[in-house]
């Protein structure tokens, strides 16, 4: 492939990344916005979510535009349909951001019963697994790809006792069943931003492999 | 494009047909499971998610191929570009399927408060747009497409009015909060399923327009 068709791919690259920071950062603030009980600023992880659809739209839009120009097959032709993927699983990852968002700004305006729940490990590992599966992508390394799927189970295993320990505070505060289903669901929303991230891995390990790994095949 | 060309397209056609036909079925079984309690009939769709995952990764190989092989350009790569992602959704709705019959795995085996919760109207709804979602894609019905996206609304607020109902049963059921907070679920997993539906008929109006107008952007 020529000179030209490699620039436009390191560009698509590019924007990727920046899509993916751009998304980190909107689940970090959710969750600052959660831990702080802050509904302002989940109100602007909310309007800010805008940008996040526009910046897919216009990478789904480049892809196609290098696949019809340059028509490449193999390799690079895998190359740019996982970058359509990747960039579609990036915008849920931005919904999933809005969604903790929505909850905040339910909890916020809800009368509080004396139950904390801490966040920080699994959205840091779900941040993490967000970062490493891009890393994964550009760099196609395998390894780091696998370390991601690693960290699923972890968080799995985090959102089980998340859930637990939410349904016993439920058994207790029988007058906050409203407030209190909002952090079972902010747990969820964590988990499924993390199968995001997993998904991102998978494919991933698919061009890398040249062989598809997701649901457990091997083809 | 050569008639070969036409053929393996309807080929492509005619197999994401397949599945879809085979994730409805599944979240046919999930739901009568659901309402006579059947854990044996839950096992079956979860055993049986392994033939949608192996006919996702068929048809995705297929669209590769075929782009590949006939490097098609415009509203032919924008078709399987559009295949490409449908069959995905496809995949997940199934997995939904999976979610819900695990929810009555465990329903079956606790305690069972007196609680009835009438699902059918939400997965009537949600399997009709599955349906409407598919025919619009393979006849390129616009019209179609958008009522499947009229109808997201309706089960958005059917699934609202179902976690007041539920919720309201937490408050008053507090010795089955883990026996209710699976319904919940459920109702969730059911919204989640019609949003995957109105993906796919998102996808179509895109392809039938050109345009983007997912995310209500117009590009």
């Amino acid at each position: 492939m020529s000179g030209y068709f490699q620039k436009e791919l390191s560009e698509i690259k590019k924007r990727i990344l920046t899509l993916g920071a751009l998304v980190e950062k909107h689940i970090q603030m959710a969750a600052e916005a959660l831990d702080k009980n802050d509904a302002a600023l989940a109100g602007k992880v909310i309007t800010g979510d805008y940008e996040v659809d526009e910046m897919e739209v216009k990478i789904e839009e480049e892809c196609l535009k290098v696949l019809a120009l340059y028509q490449p097959v193999a390799v690079d032709l895998r190359f740019l349909i996982a970058g359509i993927k990747i960039n579609n699983e990036l915008e849920r990852i931005g919904d999933q951001a809005v969604n903790i968002a929505e909850r905040v700004e339910i909890i916020t305006r809800k009368k509080k019963p004396n139950f904390v729940f801490d966040y920080s490990v699994m959205v840091e590992k779900a941040r993490n697994m967000l970062k490493m599966s891009l890393d994964s992508f550009v760099n196609l390394d395998l390894d780091l790809a696998m370390k991601v799927l690693a960290l699923d189970d972890e968080v799995d295993f985090i959102q089980k006792k998340a859930y637990d320990k939410i349904k016993a505070a439920i058994t207790f505060h029988t007058d906050s069943v409203g407030y209190l289903i909002n952090f079972l669901l902010v747990s969820r929303h964590l988990e499924r931003l993390a199968d995001h991230a997993t998904n991102i891995a998978e494919e991933v390990i698919y061009l890398v492999e040249g062989e598809i790994v997701r649901h457990g095949l091997k083809s």
